[in-house]
């Protein structure tokens, strides 16, 4: 930069500046117009972080996971940061995860960015704050993006598209609970991790995954065809025929399974590359980005119009609530007024 | 009606035609305009259905619980809807848990109304789905229904907000995890079921719930001050200052605390009538339903739109991995040629 010039922000944040990529994901946080240039300018300079998704459900110990993962890859002097995605969690601002990954002693290292994100509203933003704010630490520099997710939703989903990877945490003894979440897990899973496997259980729950994966291997007609039926929707995951979902057993707490996890990873990494998956997974990313942009500008712009002319989103549902108006009417009017 | 004049499918939906029923439910799940046009004749005869809300983590026995209310209503002579909403099987369309009740033995009960409900991919449509099924069993006339989803994001917490009541479902040993659910499930819970409680730990996670209570109405300022900070964010829950949330232990398999359970749905149901809450019940769903609504409708005319002007989502999503283009622009545009 020339000097007197002042730099940009987005120009800060590709410096590494800690500061200025924290003040970024605060406006990100806050939906602010300067967020979305910052992102424009930093985009053509993302693509080279590799992204790692954890999720599962409450308890499955993702965070002690996330904590060793990052050990690990310091100790491979691999940078990381971490997005951890709490939607269930407007009353603490989200905070539980980050802090909880925090206090295990990551605090202090400058090769580690720590960001917490929780549910902001009415509006959907959630996917959209986490996939800018991994575009953000990408920038930045970061080798490894780790993004950790609370449970199994259709916000998890989502977030977990915007990984390269996936792992899903499973614990022993959910019995024959496993098939509730099977479909779930079946559709974002690129790795299953058994955490907590000195539990007893373990290996029968290892057991279950394996021949959930079997089954559908021979439901859609072989293995070739793993994941046919999931090109039936946009949205589902590409066909990757030849990748076999491995189940790792970790005790994370003592810091057990946590190189063969690693290892799964690279060799899931080493995958996409080698079969040109890549693109795929870049454009589903691309996707799950741009919808989120789009719906929740679109939202905010008609609830803006809605309080202009009707009065405020409360107001506006009392009146259907008394049955003065009925939600599908309005909600027609305004998206016909509002769209060209 | 006259003789000789054909019944609309509204008209049939009143009369309490499950063919009728069925047909606009598959209407809705394609979000068909047929679907609006019946949808807007059945509103201002809802309203009438008491809506409970069964939410909580997979594995927590929801299904049984809800199978063992349907049998408690019924014997009460009460006709039942259930709304069995997983946001997490794309790949079994959402079979899993409302095959779980039919098989239970309400499949031959006319009084009962089950229909299964599951993602329908990125447009969001799950919560918009799931505000009208629950509207076309209201308007079916059913006394009671209720609507069970699996796992706690935000498409959870948002379903849970179209309730009247909600039971938030944990088990007995989720151990210092509970520190992880505690957020979203204070949010929504109305009720607490602590079911499998023949389960070791089942009294430690009474006392942890019930500390969690209390810790709540301590740093709000005392228990009149209860859920004062919801009222910082239009999405969250009104203030009901005076409604201690009961914790119910139940073994669902085993038939026990059913009764318990349905005495503190009642207990809750009369406090919201006698306190005049039933009308920020209603308005808080009529604003979900209306956001559900606008939001779906949105998307849709962008992404018709988007495919008109650019290309299919695929396409303009691979420019965007490709980095020719960059979402933030690429949504920013057509947001702004969409909205006038």
């Amino acid at each position: 930069m020339a000097a007197g010039k002042a730099q940009t922000l987005a120009e800060r944040v590709l410096a590494g500046e800690v500061r200025a990529a924290a003040r970024l994901m605060r406006d990100i946080d806050d939906a602010l117009p300067e967020a979305t240039l910052a992102l424009k300018q930093l985009f053509p300079h993302t693509g080279k972080a590799y992204v790692i998704g954890i999720t599962g459900s409450p308890g499955a110990g993702k965070s002690t996971l996330t904590d060793r993962l990052i050990a690990l890859y310091r100790k491979q002097q691999k940078t990381v940061g971490v997005v951890a995605v709490d939607p269930t969690s407007p009353f603490s601002g989200g905070a539980i995860l980050g802090d909880r990954i925090r206090m295990q002693g990551h605090a202090t290292d400058e090769g580690v960015f720590i960001r917490s994100l929780a549910t902001r509203g009415a509006l959907g933003g959630l996917s959209r704050a986490t996939g800018e704010v991994i575009r953000v630490m990408d920038a930045m520099g970061k080798d490894v993006v780790i993004v950790e997710t609370v449970g199994v939703g259709q916000d998890e989903v989502d977030i977990a598209k915007m990984a390269h990877t996936t792992v899903v945490t499973v614990v022993p003894g959910m019995g024959d609970d496993i098939q509730a979440i099977k479909a779930g897990i079946l559709e974002v899973a690129d790795v299953f991790a058994v955490n907590k496997a000195d539990r007893e259980g373990a290996d029968r729950t290892v057991r279950e995954l394996r021949s959930m994966l079997e089954l559908r291997n021979v439901t859609s007609g072989g293995s070739h065809d793993a994941q046919h039926h999931a090109t039936a929707s946009a949205t589902f995951r590409p066909p990757e025929h030849d990748w076999q979902i491995p189940i790792v057993k970790t005790v994370a707490a003592r810091d057990e399974g946590i190189e063969e996890l690693a290892a799964a990873l690279a060799s899931h990494r080493d995958y996409l590359v080698k079969e040109g998956q890549l693109l795929r997974r870049e454009t589903q990313r691309a996707r799950e980005e741009f919808v989120a942009q789009l719906r929740e500008r679109l939202v905010r712009h008609a609830l803006q119009r809605l309080e202009a002319e009707q009065g405020a989103l409360d107001e506006v549902a009392e009146r259907i609530a008394r049955r003065e108006a009925d939600p599908y009417t309005l909600a027609e009017q305004l998206s016909e007024k509002l769209v060209r």
